[in-house]
């Protein structure tokens, strides 16, 4: 089961990806690398800082395939179905809850404590996107003003407590990435931001 | 052989970092620096995501040695021909090439697959160049709409066929690394794109 | 105590991506993440690259804990006490200055040689600024025209001979933390450059 929930976060950040390079003038191969570096860069700097060896990727090749075919599908899709391109930010969302909460299922499968796991999946959940908006020359979303890693900080720290509670209870990670999801959704609908007094340019304007 | 055409590349690779700083306002130390890490960046990142230890300039420092001379005699050279400045694109073409091919030859050596050695050789040609770009403020060459990655890809392919048929036979990395400079070098003169419906734009104009 | 100076080596650069986030629209977890990238950055990446395994603030969180509650102070400090932003260059270069050595000793207690030691040194140095630069769309310090990496080079130097000549005396660690703060810090009063014949622009000017 998580298995696939981890093809599921690697299909939507692929497509974030290949939507995020239609602003620029690219090529096919180009596009379907970013897509492909979206997707399994956050893994990959897990595997590497956690020494998990063989890294994901190279363990079980499946996931670079799903990857792969994610972007070439998503490529056409976009011009087929324009309205696709409204779906980033959503696309983004769940690939941030999937694999924050995955990376954080690895890290405790390997032994490392609550807050190696915490902050391992924060960093896995957001390193995808902060490369592929480097790479595309836009203002990481993460750096913005809106609510984008207090989502999945909330879900990883609900995570860790209920693993501390419940260990044995199976249901607490999907309800993790249930409330990453959500959080993150109400932050782009209703366009959440921190109050004034825990954002930096306030004491600039007072 | 191998070893020294590695240390070409890494020549090639560091030449085109001190000549992409030309366009900043930077001092020596800073430029050779740049050069060093355009040089080593990919192969790092491959002995990195491969856990090929040590690194292969750690195990062999005359790869940073070589790196960081190339570095000082470009940036003394270029003001005395300045036609090198022009050789920009090719010493990319040549590193690339280079790269592509021996990094996937020690995933083979390691014993890793086809996939594998597709991926990180594609990844290890690229990378070095895109940290350079992004250091300088430019747009990676690779995020470019010309035939950049591409040329990498067909060569790799290439090379993990002939592994595949023929593996005893020893020419054919000389090949491939052909195969890839050539497609990029032709890609530069007669500015070689993908046709328009493998483009991203397309769909936007139409 | 090199364990103390490296804990304020983490709160020096803690600060300093908090500060240079104030440039930018930034919530709070936004900006403490970027003060823990800032400073836990460099130290990943050598112990990375050393393969050294547990990364250092997995192996002892107290790093991380230290450089979260560094961040948030420095969140709210800048605000009360405004001129803290002009220590930004200053906090700069006490970080460029413990990371280069601690590094080094890192490098040397693992039984590395001196020229990567030298080579680690600078890049653990420089990596956390680099990371902060490119995340919030600023140039790096690094590639600027003015004395950066030149004062990290020239400790780091001054460190591997001492070690070389008097292994046994354990002060030239300090003196050599000595040489790059306080050279760096000459370098921002004095705005000391290069002589323009080591720089890169001069060719085209003349």
């Amino acid at each position: 089961m998580l298995y696939y929930v981890g093809l599921i976060a690697v299909v939507a950040f692929s497509v974030t990806g290949v939507i995020a390079a239609g602003k620029k003038d690219m090529d096919i191969f180009s596009i379907v690398l970013l897509g492909v570096v979206t997707a399994l860069g956050g893994g990959t700097l897990r595997d590497i800082i956690l020494d998990a060896n063989p890294i994901f990727w190279i363990a079980d090749t499946t996931y670079f395939w799903v990857s792969l075919v994610a972007s070439i599908v998503a490529f056409f899709g976009v011009r087929v179905v324009t309205r696709l391109l409204k779906l980033f930010e959503y696309a983004d969302a769940l690939g941030l809850s999937l694999f924050t909460i995955l990376a954080m299922e690895k890290s405790f499968n390997l032994g490392f404590g609550y807050t190696t796991a915490v902050v391992m999946g924060i960093i896995t959940g957001i390193v995808g996107g902060v490369v592929r908006d480097i790479l595309t020359g836009r203002t990481p979303l993460v750096m913005g003003r809106e609510f984008y890693a207090t989502p999945a900080l909330i879900g990883a720290v609900f995570f860790a407590v209920a693993m501390c509670c419940f260990p044995t209870f199976g249901g607490s990670k999907y309800f993790a990435m249930c409330i990453i999801f959500v959080l993150r959704v109400c932050a782009i609908r209703w366009g959440l931001y921190y109050p004034r007094w825990l954002t930096y340019k306030t004491y600039q304007d007072s």
